[in-house]
């Protein structure tokens, strides 16, 4: 039985998309192989890596002043890559600092760079996101990261922070391809895969033209931008499989309706377990109401000793991963573009079960 | 139809391990999904994935004071790995440089360390190795790094040299299992995977305890030894597929009997392709005999004029990606562990056919 899969990621991925890497597994775009054994430099997978760039263009609407980038290592080789790459050592650099995943950004970012921390929200148990006019950016930062969907905290950004003319980064690991988004109002921006792009092991970056070449000394070759958008990101050898897989995802997202029906979806799915959340007395989320996350939805018990009911319950009715990150406890629902609405529903109609028989 | 695909990565895979996979694609270790989705903290993930590390400790081996790393980036990212983890700014590393990869490593090393090139095979076209006692060893390197394959070149080295009690770090990539190794001979040895170990995005290093901790204070911590070591290569998400087929290649290697069986076979594919273009005056392998690799077989034809034909025809008889690599035309043949012996005699067949037409 297939289960509804509520996990942070690595994440569901769309079964369609499984199906077809399965037909396809052995043999491959008539290579008479598998494509995790076709050369990164064939004709078929070149035509496949394209296609999965134009793709992606096309669901983000991509101006053409940017440059897509397929690397590895995941975010956290991003909160190196890009200080290294856009922020001389001298230069100050500014972070905002809404959550885990913000707070190791801007340590990895203080190896390399004066981080000013522009707004913090440690002290509120990161339950919200800071006003608009409250950040405290520096005179002459070399950027500004924030982290629009925290994924452990579930809070996310309502609103596209005003950098002031300084560029703009922000890591979309768990928010990227969830809904229609301005590209142009970003420098850059970096996703893990393994949310609502692909496998683990694949990292997207699209990051203007102008900040190419501004990699420090030290940058290693094959983080440097420019160096791996020079060779359309085959400066070394890629992750084959999981750039195929990510294709085949976009491709399922175009079929889907692309983010404008996507974003719709996901929407419904975040309103209808908040909702549930809402109406009772029993489960509670404590992230501020205007910036609850769509992706990531932690919620508690009142009473915390039927949380392992809950989970097992939960594990029985077909309900997997719905444990809290380990940093937090209590329960998170990961509701990733390939979680459908019917999940969503499963979800909700046992916690509602769960309610009525132990409330 | 399944062809022999002679790339020198990424390369073949064994069929029986893409058929498991394509058996559970969908519905793996009874988590009622697809690995893809598996969280790396599941415990069906931890399971498999201390297998693998378990199997691969079998196959080669390893000693108990050395720790195995599941990494990201390929032998590339290796390349800058290598000096911030294991040199100081000031210290000076020895290379040997006996082709195209070493260079590319030494290079990237330059950018961080006083690199010291104690044999360069560059003058003799990088057609064989340098003799053991001629290594102009460095008084105190941090360590001496080396290529014991190089997949371009097509040289192999018949020894391990002898580095005076200096650490020894081997890029294995091309090598790694293809044979029984000592591995209590190396301090380091790193391994991308799109070779004989699984997919593409997966970097296998194998290090000595006692080397760890010693990174400069600008290593990126997803590349910290350390780091990973401690965290057992799940410091941040690691690529759970890649590292999944490559459980299942080691399990493959064991039911095949092993590395030292793995090994005569090698061998034998190896004598034979080798004997065929030695006992020719149609096709020549320049690479001292002495040196030549077992896993990739460079070879040009007398006429190079033919070469359209040869590689057209080879195609058409299902013997793919023959074409020796862009620096270096002519052909090439990689030979790693899941190409059968058949295979080789088909490329023989239809060289030998070839040279009776044309020759």
């Amino acid at each position: 039985m297939r289960v509804f899969n509520f996990a942070a990621g690595p994440a569901m991925l769309p079964l369609e998309v499984l199906e077809q890497v399965r037909a396809e597994l052995t043999g491959w775009a008539g290579t008479g192989g598998s494509v995790m054994e076709a050369s990164h430099r064939s004709p078929a997978f070149v035509a496949m890596a394209e296609a999965a760039e134009s793709d992606l263009r096309d669901l983000l609407g991509i101006p053409g002043n940017y440059r897509v980038l397929f690397m590895q290592g995941g975010a956290r080789a991003q909160f190196a890559a890009v200080p290294l790459n856009l922020a001389g050592a001298d230069a100050p650099v500014d972070y905002l600092n809404t959550g885990a995943w913000s707070k190791l950004a801007l340590e990895e970012a203080q190896r390399y760079c004066r981080v000013n921390i522009a707004a913090d929200e440690h002290a509120s148990g990161y339950c919200t996101v800071p006003e608009p006019h409250t950040l405290a950016l520096s005179a002459a930062a070399a950027y500004l990261h924030y982290t629009p969907n925290e994924t452990i905290g579930g809070v996310e950004f309502p609103f596209i922070p005003e950098s002031a003319g300084v560029p703009l980064v922000a890591d979309m690991t768990s928010t990227l391809l969830s809904r229609p988004l301005e590209v142009a109002r970003y420098a850059l921006i970096y996703a893990g895969a393994q949310k609502n792009i692909g496998p683990a092991g694949l990292t997207v970056v699209i990051v203007r033209d102008e900040l190419l070449g501004r990699a420090r000394p030290g940058t290693p070759t094959v983080w440097n931008y420019a160096a791996v958008a020079a060779q359309g990101s085959m400066a070394n050898t890629p992750p084959t499989f999981a750039w195929y897989v990510a294709g085949l995802v976009f491709k399922w997202l175009k079929s889907e309706g692309g983010l404008a029906a996507i974003g719709q979806r996901n929407r419904a799915k975040a309103e209808l377990l908040y909702g549930v959340i809402e109406r009772s007395g029993f489960y509670h989320n404590r992230v501020a109401r205007q910036c609850r996350s769509w992706m990531n939805v932690p919620f508690a018990l009142a009473n915390r000793a039927l949380d392992e009911s809950f989970l097992s319950g939960a594990h029985a009715a077909g309900l997997t991963n719905l444990a809290g990150h380990r940093l937090v406890g209590g329960m998170r629902a990961s509701l990733y573009n390939a979680m459908p609405l019917a999940g969503v529903a499963a979800l909700t109609d046992f916690m509602q079960e769960f309610e009525r028989r132990y409330g």
